[in-house]
């Protein structure tokens, strides 16, 4: 993928993101290959394929309704890998601002997520994410 | 506006925030256009018009002040509407950490910034903002 | 340096945070000029030259280690002065994540970054860093 710069993916991630905190569960999945693999210290096993990513995404937002709060992933300081054959490697902080009805904003988690884009069609994809929480390094 | 990209309004929104958190309201206000609708939930009705804006900067950098706090505003995640005649649409998240003499810093708000920006002279402008605050969804 | 963008910068700090916040201290030393000069309200006075940054940060990451957290450097809202014979002026805002094995991310520190960015051999590199916090105005 030689013409992808950080511009592209910055865009990527942010209107990934964004439709993960609107709690658009489907079109969120869609950002992901077909066969994408998730790792999270959150899933006892490694989630595959959009079906289930699509899945987890809405049992998020409907945790997040349940507790009259909003989060905001935030991604940022992202390096990119050298582009290979079967994509780019890039390594980015992750902070998740969680907002409730009472009380100002909180850091609810500091992350590291380690993706594998693809392109598709002409669309950036996930194909393969992994998330490390820093408060379980 | 085609030739617009993605960098030149993340340095167009570092800028304007650099302003704002300086207390420079006059120069932070010339970066909206001379008939811009500023519309936040702080505000009982939309303000109108670079006098307006300036003179609320100028309010609040005066209440920081009184208050001994530095204010900063981070934007990110910005994703950028299809470019049409009067503008383009821009939503990102914004985070305002607030820090005092005493103690760490805390996030004290977070936001989604709705902007339609255009072009004068060259220069970025916002010509329309909607603030809507992620406690008050 | 007319060829430097905002992209390549941020790409800079991100690759530069991100060896600091390993612990890599001798990979984060070569990204300042040999002579570099680093100025911070922790230290009584500026630090000289690569050998005195690696060892700084080499003393941050055992004092991080014996105190069980992470730190996540965040640079943002960077704004570049004109282009100048001696390198570039990136003011930006440092937000510092602060991670322990127990409770939640905490915002250890907002600071301003004022660098000198230079090329050598193709690659940025500071020649002058200048950071005040926030909390002492």
């Amino acid at each position: 993928m030689p013409s992808t710069d950080i511009s592209d993916i910055q865009q990527f991630y942010a209107r990934h993101m964004q439709l993960l905190d609107d709690g658009a569960a489907e079109q969120w999945a869609r950002t992901f290959t077909d066969d994408a693999v998730f790792a999270a210290p959150s899933l006892r096993e490694p989630v595959r394929g959009r079906e289930a990513i699509a899945a987890g995404a809405r049992a998020a937002a409907e945790g997040r309704a349940g507790a009259g709060e909003v989060h905001r992933h935030w991604v940022g300081m992202t390096t990119l890998g050298p582009g290979v054959r079967d994509g780019i490697e890039a390594v980015s902080y992750v902070q998740i601002l969680a907002v409730g009805r009472q009380g100002p904003p909180r850091v609810h988690l500091s992350c590291v997520m380690r993706d594998r884009l693809v392109r598709q069609d002409g669309e950036l994809r996930v194909a393969e994410r992994r998330i490390t929480r820093d408060d379980r390094p």
